[in-house]
């Protein structure tokens, strides 16, 4: 019998740090190319991002150590974009469109680093900001999240023993074969991975997506997850987040300029990037309010993604709008995101099949789904609600109301300015599961 | 990252033959036993075991290839026992005795060695004949069916991809451990691996096996294989099998010395063995045979081991009997053994609860429960009803009645024969699932 290669063996038993973010592009597509935009346009734009844990019930400070959480924050601020990275980026097509990151934007790329932290405890929970530069703060939102994420899991499965996550990982490799065996039954399912952010750990992460892979081919399209989409050889996949429209919002000057904020937005995102790109969020400020108002061109758009409110009736909404500006929906596209698991991708799948195009991003059920798993019930593997979401910009409140109540930020008072200009109703809330 | 381990890669893609037998431990703990008893009282009589495939669905020789049998049944041929071997079954306890190999047995098992064997093939299956010593031919049933039953296995996952055979594992420990979950629940429970001949692998029974010690501490009370009770520092269990009433049976010279076989081999393995190594294996030639001209010294023995009569019907005909010598059924044992699962022993626990103590010995669903559990059909993965049995004694026809006519081997003649002396009816069927 060979022998257990020693070096292999004292390189595990000596190492202080196993980093959970070991690359830049261990985050989601559309954040690099917002930043291209906003470091375009919007290079002096400060911005502060903030941790919220909409799950107030999880304590995450008593879950994970403070030291622990540093340590992988400084380490994520100590990689830098490799070569082979950069190379990628430069030499890959995009969405079927080659270069689609400037030159001298994949130039300042190079000396990017993330930008610091702040970090105290409070009340069982961590207050984590990021103050600065918009191209730098909004780096952070996906690493810091896939961080806390994975130290919550880390810290759940400490004093497992090495059988009981030989069974924990059998078993949810059992339940997401039997997920990916039910959408290998949708003919002309579009599936893509968006669990980073909420993703159990890196390494689970990637199973999930190599499982999707390998058994609907074709029509899992790709990874949200730049790195893993160039290390498994997949598109990289997403748009455009609420971030824009809610920056662009703060720095309005007056209430008409904030009406207008979503559309300005969306004519500068179209003035850089084009196809498949141009797919509208169309709900950070309530979706009946923004199709109401929206000027005809935006009908002229790939698609939408209703990102909130329940899929059926949002893309019915969306769905009716289109052909109320004389478009024929089986020409434009929906991409639903929310919370999306096997039974409502099925049952939206059905609903909308032939009607209209559709394709699906799936997060936290993807990822970080170990409901029923857990050889015995662990609550720190239950996914919460956790997002890292832009507080202000130049100093200005920003301000999300969704299509969804619960899922708003933002100061009362400033929410409440929002409301009343863009006369979205208080929806009744609900739950945030994810 | 540590790179690759260069000599484990190259032992890997260099290896020509992954023995599947390698080491003589690897077979069932009442061999040894059984070996010990035939090595002092018959070294010299001529015992031919052959290879019986009662699945006549399966074509075995379509399904494995000729050569790549031959290579394992040579390579187990090169075996010996290792020193650390040797020791082990010195100093060991059995049933909490101590030496129970006598010195003199342990000296002429230190230059074993497999005898040659005959491969044919015919119709589509392995005519594999064992001539020789009953010393020596005895101990190839085990070895033989593990090979057998393993290079089906391999054979049947030959083209499946790296991650195919990763889910298949996964579920394949996922629906194990639903089991022993359930096993659990049953608070005096006493469970042993018998699934050494019927294995999907030797490192699946391992897993299968750490399992069940993992969860059931003690309630596992150790496996039928020597080598794995050795490695997981377990109890090696298992007393006699039905060879012994077979061959003496076969060397009756009377009809009376062959009615009286059944008791006399009991009588001779009682001079060798005591305490917990008394238990009678009844239905060699009919149980309620057995019983009706049983000696009453019979129920001093420690228990009964039902293998083809249903359980909780086999298992109240002998509680009857024993309260028909007097005996309190409580202080005594049923083993069971015959094709049990999940099912079966929570339904045979929960009617004998109380009542007997009583143990249960899990084969072939346990060590090759593949049902459900590969992605695609694969029939090569379901167990066939495989044994290696006793064809002739010194020459003379071996039989086997069986409570279950369908488990009877035996030229038609010699069943005849057999089934006037003993009066044991031509029962129905059941059928042989494993």
């Amino acid at each position: 019998m060979v022998a257990t290669d020693i070096a292999t063996r004292v390189w595990n038993h000596t190492f202080k740090l196993d980093p959970i973010v070991r690359s830049l592009l261990d985050t989601d597509f559309y954040k690099l190319l917002m930043l291209q935009m906003v470091w375009g346009l919007h290079p002096n734009t400060q911005v502060t991002f903030r941790l919220i844990n909409r799950t107030k019930t999880v304590r995450i400070a008593d879950e994970i150590d403070e030291a622990e959480l540093r340590a992988q924050l400084d380490y994520a601020r100590s990689v830098r974009f490799s070569k082979r990275e950069m190379i990628w980026l430069a030499g890959n097509s995009f969405y079927g469109e080659r270069q689609i990151f400037l030159p001298a934007f994949l130039e300042w790329l190079r000396d990017f680093q993330l930008p610091p932290y702040e970090l105290a405890k409070r009340d069982g929970q961590y207050e984590l900001m990021f103050h600065g530069p918009w191209t730098h703060t909004m780096m952070w939102e996906i690493p810091a999240l896939a961080i806390i994420n994975e130290l919550r899991s880390r810290a759940a499965m400490k004093d497992y023993g090495r059988f009981e996550l030989d069974v924990l990982y059998a078993r949810a490799k059992a339940k997401m074969w039997e997920k990916v065996e039910r959408l290998d039954k949708l003919p002309a399912i579009r599936m893509s991975d968006f669990g980073t952010r909420r993703r159990h750990s890196f390494l689970w992460q990637r199973w999930c997506v190599e499982a999707l892979k390998e058994k609907l081919g074709d029509r899992f399209i790709g990874s949200s997850n730049v790195l893993l989409a160039m290390e498994t050889d997949l598109e990289a996949i997403g748009t455009n987040a609420h971030e824009l429209p809610m920056v662009y919002a703060a720095m309005a000057r007056s209430d008409a300029e904030l009406r207008d904020a979503p559309y300005e937005v969306l004519k500068a995102w179209q003035s850089w990037y084009g196809g498949n790109l141009l797919v509208v969020l169309p709900d950070t400020f309530g979706t009946a309010s923004f199709l109401e108002r929206a000027p005809g061109w935006v009908a002229n758009w790939t698609g939408f993604r209703p990102d909130s409110a329940p899929p059926i009736e949002g893309g019915e909404a969306i769905m009716a709008w289109w052909r109320s500006k004389g478009v024929d929906p089986r020409d434009k596209l929906l991409v639903f995101s929310d919370g999306m698991d096997v039974d409502s991708i099925e049952e939206t799948y059905r609903h909308f099949d032939g009607r209209v195009r559709m394709s699906f991003g799936w997060g936290t059920n993807l990822t970080n789904d170990f409901r029923g798993v857990a050889p015995e019930d662990t609550p720190g593997l239950h996914p919460i609600s956790l997002v890292c979401k832009v507080m202000d910009a130049d100093g200005r409140p920003a301000v999300k109301l969704s299509d969804n109540p619960a899922k708003a930020t933002g100061t009362p008072e400033s929410i409440e300015r929002y409301r009343r200009i863009f006369g979205t109703k208080a929806e009744i809330s609900r739950d945030v599961l994810v």
